[in-house]
């Protein structure tokens, strides 16, 4: 147990949260890490307002019950297109701790901090943790180039990024990005921040709602196996599979924004880690996969984790 | 002071080594640094035979008189055009450390090793760091993404990169990349390297023989200030001036890599570095530059990385 201001804020054992990824965190993976003491996140960004509600009762369900009620939110990216209907029924269910990302925080936060809620905003660069701060939410996660999935376009790393940040901001600092093993949540912390998101780890474990030959995919990821592409619409960390490739044909051919979106269409992303098309789908994954060995509970994972963290805690104690 | 693998075989005090960068590296940091209980290294990438010598027999001067002496070494790109020169007066001088980075390590290893010399060389992934154990090199350099200066093709950052190096291979891990601070440098350590590499913090000493306004250039960087670029030459970060911006001109006009290799021509990092001029030369730095806020002298610099680095520990021993 570490207490610090994040886990003070949230009310957890562990400064772990798992981040709020589409396609794979349903009540299931986020209840399962509540219940072991970290902060799990749904992810509302790959379900429609009635698939939401569905899971907000069921980790009510898991989570909140008696004396043993643990902690736990939700995760929505404020470019989602019924943000609304996602707003109103976190609110109205009593949701208490909601990420915001890709997006503007000063268009909700107020209104959901009136409402009691612990706000919490991703960001990639100092400048956008400095306007998250003044727009009022309670902490923010830094995310690093190494992430998963959608990323800043400065292509800081985690461990350029985080000192700054600590530096420029009064709120708790939670670091993403490169985190799946004890030693690079010590590693993260020790930059200065009071937790870690994790995301490709628990993408791989048995409560994650990812197809089981993608979780198959990320235990088998190399280094070097992800790339940062598609910079002129949103920056995005990709498995370098069979459409990857065809975008590094398009840029080759100098194809044109029109085209690369054109190729990319719709669905891509469930195409990929919901249903298993591990070569026409989209997969976002961080550089971290390549730690992601086997498809672990959240229980032996996050166990595995706080050891190695306390071994390498424990080995740099004798480092002066 | 640390004991540990790095510092025994080199014997120094202190885990920091400054990286041997062209046109920064002479003989005046390089040997402050090493008299301060690092280990200084003469960049010879940007030196003819004749230069190199001169310093090679300054540094000998400064640093190997009598009972006060410490160690040194060199730094020497494998892709250097007269590469056996350079191999040629390094062995007759007597020099005792060689890093070599940018070529194959199995091709002087063997010879300099045959003559007593210890070894290092510099790698962007795993792969490279288990090819270089292999060739017989006596520690490896892994370098992330973040760094200044030419950089690998997979952009591993460092906090992804260096665990997976340190399970690899058997011989010492030096990390570097995104380390001008003593909080970067002791999470740097935590993933398991023995001693870091700092390039960005060391070119704006007053001993570095860059020119005073890329110095003062260097103290002014923000984040995001840097990218990396000309990944169908050789991939290398640079600081988005006039010189990048026209690069990215050229990218989106659909230039060809001999349309990239025109315009930058020859003689362009001197030019920035060396010389000053901020807008048409190519400007190496890595991205913890935005960390380097003041031209300090090697002592002040390595007193404070140190310092911050034992605050650092001090802070983390209690974090479990």
């Amino acid at each position: 147990m570490i207490e610090n201001p994040i886990t003070r804020l949230f009310k957890i054992n562990h400064p772990i949260i798992q981040g709020g990824m589409i396609w794979h965190s349903g009540w299931k993976l986020a209840s399962a890490v509540s219940l072991h003491g970290g902060l799990g996140l749904l992810g509302a960004g790959s379900m429609y307002p009635d698939v939401f509600l569905e899971h907000v009762l069921k980790m009510k369900k898991a989570c909140d019950e008696g004396e043993n009620s643990v902690s736990w939110g939700v995760n929505i990216p404020l470019l989602y297109p019924n943000i609304e209907d996602l707003i109103d029924i976190s609110i109205r269910e009593g949701v208490k701790i909601v990420f915001t990302s890709a997006g503007n925080p000063a268009q909700y936060t107020s209104r959901l901090k009136a409402e009691g809620i612990t706000v919490v905003h991703v960001v990639s660069s100092t400048k956008f943790a400095m306007k998250a701060e003044a727009a009022g939410v309670d902490a923010v996660v830094a995310e690093g180039f190494e992430a998963g999935g959608h990323n800043g376009r400065e292509e800081t790393t985690t461990l350029s990024l985080i000192p700054a940040v600590c530096d420029a901001v009064k709120i708790p600092v939670i670091t993403a990005g490169g985190i799946a093993t004890g030693r690079q949540m010590f590693a993260a912390m020790s930059l200065g921040a009071d937790a870690v998101q994790i995301g490709s780890a628990f993408a791989a474990t048995q409560e994650s709602s990812g197809h089981p030959s993608w979780k198959e995919k990320i235990t088998s990821m190399q280094e070097g196996g992800t790339a940062l592409t598609l910079k002129e619409l949103a920056p995005v960390r990709l498995v370098k599979n069979k459409l990857y490739e065809e975008f590094v044909g398009i840029y080759k051919a100098g194809g044109s924004v029109e085209d690369l979106k054109e190729h990319l269409g719709r669905g891509r992303a469930k195409a990929g880690m919901f249903l298993g098309d591990l070569e026409e789908g989209e997969l976002e994954i961080g550089q971290a996969s390549n730690y992601v060995k086997e498809i672990l509970s959240v229980e032996t994972l996050m166990h595995n984790i706080l050891q190695e963290y306390e071994i390498t805690r424990v080995r740099m104690v004798d480092k002066r």
